[in-house]
């Protein structure tokens, strides 16, 4: 192991580390801080560089009881002091294409929950896509345009409590040289 | 800011940093480095914990070459010294949807991407899916089977170049609180 690849280490942590947490403090979440989570889920790679997303940051209480009122694994919305929802923009993506689109977002998602845990705090992803009515219920609360994929709904608050990561290796699914 | 976002601050550049390599050196990678890729890609999240997930590790260079030859914006699998290709496996994801395998694939391959990016090697998205032709290709080059999704081909290597950072951060595509 090289000296890069040592320190690399410690990039890699943030990823090994990362939980779904589901339990949050009171604590509220600046707008500062949630803008740097929305800055690196714009940091993900697209195809063709479309950046086909949009995001709707939502803190006001009423908004995101609303959001969990319709999303039955949203309840924690209920308590978290915000929520970053991902909008893949299927007109913006490559070819128009909403595969493309989703996987966009979704790589746009999954930077945010490793931003989350990099700078301390919590967050899950409870999703909206696939699901019809799981969408219209987003759509519905936020305005959101019926052509927009609301993909899933980041509730982001202080950890209530620590959760050691889990080690969810398994070596027969990987394959050598050919399936 | 607090000391723990200011700390997180370290965490989240290997996010913002990281760039889509497509020219590596001849310096080969070592396999222990490719399983750290791999088990990066494992501690994504996945609907109801599924891990709905395979990964061919290639390295042989006649494979690397045939993968090159179907993939239209694969020609870099010609130099770089080794792939990963990530998997969907319907069956095994939640409610068998293949939706939710491609999403919770797409996080896992984000990992791999932001872990290369950690370790000082370079990687890049090579889409097969949502491309029949292209994930037949890959299919028939790896022997994976029909049922099976190949979500995109994972070149890593040691990059030949430095590319900075860029900044994709657009403040119109975020919603405060409604669409």
């Amino acid at each position: 192991m090289n000296a890069s690849e040592e320190n690399g280490g410690k990039g890699l942590q943030v990823i090994l580390d990362r939980r779904s947490v589901r339990d949050f403090t009171t604590e509220p979440v600046s707008g500062e801080t949630l803008d740097r989570l929305v800055r690196a889920g714009m940091s993900a790679p697209t195809a063709r560089n479309m950046q086909p997303w949009s995001f709707v940051v939502v803190t006001g209480r009423e908004t995101l009881d609303g959001l969990a009122g319709g999303l039955p694994y949203g309840k924690m919305l209920g308590t978290s002091p915000a929520a970053i929802v991902v909008c893949a923009v299927t007109e913006l993506a490559n070819g128009q294409s909403v595969e493309l689109a989703v996987v966009d977002c979704t790589c746009a998602s999954e930077n945010i929950l490793l931003a989350a845990e990099a700078l301390g705090l919590g967050a899950v992803w409870v999703a909206s896509y696939p699901y019809d009515d799981r969408m219209a219920h987003v759509r519905s609360v936020l305005g959101i345009p019926g052509e927009v994929i609301p993909l899933c709904v980041i509730p982001v608050g202080h950890p209530a409590t620590s959760k050691p990561p889990i080690d969810k290796y398994k070596p027969e699914r990987i394959h050598r040289e050919r399936w």
